[in-house]
């Protein structure tokens, strides 16, 4: 086939999934700045994802990270904090290479919305250039509430920041966080902001659950395995159901998510990429401008759900006591949960339902994809219960978290007499293999692959667009449904 | 579907799958006849299993076991014998429970060949009926060497005991062991007398393997898992492998064995059923005869191998060691290890070829059948070991002895950076499902089916006779083929 494995770090490559222009930059010194490294996300995935790369030395041999904030802190007292935040939330790492790791860390502090800051910034990052005796990669992180990203993003284009320093040698790239906009409007004016300051390939929109392994191992499941493709059919699958439930409320996130629901949260995002990874069709290869191209091909056929239909295909939920929650207003309309059925406009899709389903404070936390297969002529009876609605149908199901792996519920012959089958499972569990366990996470993965240049764990513009284009209409429409509420710890909503 | 469940002693039935004339019959009052009771396969295999199935009361309330052999008892060593033999065997039964067992049973001495001993056995029976106040059923059991088949059938007619005392109550029935005649003359000239004697209905051709849990459930894989449908096809399946592997080698059945060998010890009877049941097409119903009508479509259409393919198809080899084994011939050229290529002459199978292997004294004792698919176009590499000749190819595994169960091959993506994949196995396992361990052994399924008059488990003679005219042509050329000396415990031959 022409492809060679490539070796980058300590990881083999197949050559085809990486664009050929990054391999010599892969480790051409970087600076990693993050924007609001004090905050919550940063101390939680981002420090310690790095920090995980840094000892596997997965970052290049030259780099430093630059945190930026608000609050005044002394070297000395930024150390310290990063140091807390890091070992507070990962047990894991030896004393001596966050030492090292440290060592790497500046902290530049100053207003977002501060010009002289953004010099400032400027100055340190040539410093560094200087010190190093060439211009470095950049790689701007905004781990800021949305409503920041206009403002920084002005303001670094202002301090000539987006460019890179040199046309031949370092890059410029920007990673943004979820939520992509607030609604289609806010998405369209922070996807116009970033079409001026930087070329897609230089943006990395995340939506971590791409860098799931349970979800990127559809494609393996999907694309190499000959002999599940032909059962991929809207001739053999009846019917999609994507779960996404939490056991769960919303936490300490009141305020936030009272502005959001659970549609916006998950629904516009998480649900719609998984959909995408199960009803795209075969790559080219597994370079992201192919893979991602059939993303959007499903995305732009979801079938637009308008007023007329919303009250057959939506159900829109809240739990009981989330108006009492803090942060919560008392008379909220927001919701907590939501089933949407759509279909998708592509003829090979033709009259199967994808089921998009998540909520908080159901009966459990669970991410799954159940594939239910159409019935065929059985030469059996079934023993069963009679009541599981689903008992003669196959069911193939991906199960992202926890516990995950792949199950497929078959018909066993009933051992004994006679020739009556049961319901059994096929099971592959990532907790059954070894190597399967110590595995990194998704910001592992999501900052590895930003700086090796890959974005196919990244949505594209386009594909971010015809999630808003989808939910948009739900959305403009949500008041005429009904908010139905419901217990907490429930298991089905309706 | 308009199918009912029906109950049959403890058990329910699928109306379909019984021909519904046995139904009433089923709890009619029934006499066992065993020629050679005092033998090998009546104590281990026939008594341990009527035994079980009386004492989970499956046998009609009136019945009663004759054992028939040559040697002289009292009614009291006759029991002694019989308990002795069971209990050896079979350390679960209760002693009570032999006891009640052993008062079913009468013992009649007898020579096979001599007729008089036949009038005898037909007054016993005549007595039983009597006692008992009407025509009882017959079901006779040939636990004798195949050469003594001939006179026994014969001197049954000869005394009447062939044709039911009856036509509306009774039946007589008579259960064949393997191997069903020493060449295809023998078979024949055995169907003809069987022919002339009884009706097909009334013939149970044993061949035990079709009793196997694993290998029925082959049926309910293929025909009750529409997901698991398309892919059963000549377009995705690359080849067949049927594998009948024995770590043991001939024990003490040197005499009988050399007069044999592997091809027609287990090839043209177990091994060329698998075959049949992973080739048949989808059976109209799970009635024996839509199930028989299907493997004897695939049996007649198998490619018969003429002298001059055979050096390129099949392999005959020998262990290092049989030639000086008891009761065998020391210039032995009998083969106790075969493989055979063949192809299926049905448009739907064209270009498939199927392995059929087996031998004594290998590695080590396991029965399964692979199913390699075709190669798609690869998305991914593959990590593993590039000396797997098979790496890169999904397979599906039935294993029919020993750890029964099903497993799929198929390929992951490896965890971590980077997207490519490894073979994992999606798996169900007999072993972990508990109610799956305690089953009843191919003897009591057997015995079972003979009482209700299910033929689905037993091999037809158009069955037998086209394993027969497919082993022939190589039989007939066998000793052009090298004879291959291959040492014990050896993992291939070649």
């Amino acid at each position: 086939m022409g492809r060679k494995n490539v070796k980058v770090g300590y990881i083999r490559y197949n050559s085809d999934m990486i664009d050929k222009n990054t391999i010599p930059l892969a480790n051409h010194p970087t600076v990693f700045v993050i924007f609001g490294i004090t905050g919550d996300l940063a101390s939680r995935k981002l420090l310690p994802a790095l920090l995980a790369l840094f000892v596997k030395k997965l970052l290049p041999t030259r780099f430093a990270i630059v945190g930026f904030s608000r609050r005044s802190f002394s070297r000395e007292e930024f150390r310290d904090l990063i140091r807390e935040n890091i070992k507070i939330k990962q047990g894991q790492f030896k004393e001596e290479d966050v030492k090292h790791f440290l060592d790497h860390m500046t902290y530049e502090q100053g207003h977002f919305d501060f010009v002289p800051a953004y010099t400032r910034l400027a100055e340190t990052l040539r410093f560094i250039d200087e010190r190093w005796g060439q211009c470095s990669n950049k790689l701007f992180h905004l781990s800021v509430p949305p409503d920041l990203y206009q403002g920084i993003l002005t303001n670094l284009a202002g301090s000539n920041l987006t460019l890179p320093c040199d046309d031949r040698t370092g890059w410029t790239r920007v990673l943004i966080e979820k939520p992509f906009g607030n609604d289609i409007v806010t998405a369209r004016s922070l996807d116009r902001l970033l079409g001026k300051l930087f070329k897609e390939e230089q943006i990395f929109r995340i939506d971590h659950y791409l860098a799931k392994e349970a979800l990127q191992n559809i494609l393996a499941f999907r694309f190499d395995n000959p002999i599940f493709e032909p059962m991929w059919s809207r001739e053999f699958i009846d019917k999609v159901h994507i779960k996404l439930f939490e056991k769960d409320g919303i936490e300490n996130r009141g305020a936030f998510y009272d502005q959001i629901g659970a549609l916006k949260d998950v629904g516009q995002n998480h649900i719609l990429q998984m959909l995408a990874l199960i009803a795209m069709g075969k790559p080219r290869s597994v370079h992201a401008l192919d893979i991602r191209r059939e993303r959007l091909i499903v995305l732009k056929a979801l079938k637009n759900i308008d007023q007329h239909d919303l009250s057959k295909n939506v159900v829109r939920g809240q739990y009981n006591g989330y108006s009492s929650e803090s942060g919560v207003s008392t008379q909220s309309q927001t919701e907590t949960y939501f089933r949407v059925e759509t279909r998708i406009n592509l003829s090979h899709w033709k009259g199967v339902p994808f089921f998009l389903e998540s909520g908080k404070h159901l009966a459990e936390s669970r991410t799954e994809i159940d594939i239910y297969f159409k019935k065929g002529r059985r030469l059996t009876m079934i023993n069963g219960s009679d009541s599981d609605k689903f008992q003669d149908q196959n069911i193939l199901t991906f199960r992202i978290q926890p516990d995950e792996g792949i199950r497929i519920k078959f018909f066993v012959k009933t051992p004994g007499y006679g020739f009556a089958t049961e319901a059994r499972t096929l099971k592959f569990k990532y907790g059954d293999v070894p190597s399967f366990n110590d595995i990194p996470n998704d910001y592992e993965k999501l900052i590895h692959d930003a700086f090796i240049g890959d974005q196919t764990l990244f949505a594209s513009t386009e594909e971010i667009m015809a999630s808003w284009e989808f939910v948009t209409p739900i959305l403009e429409n949500w008041k005429v449904l009904p908010l139905k509420i419901y217990e907490q710890g429930t298991r089905e909503v309706e």
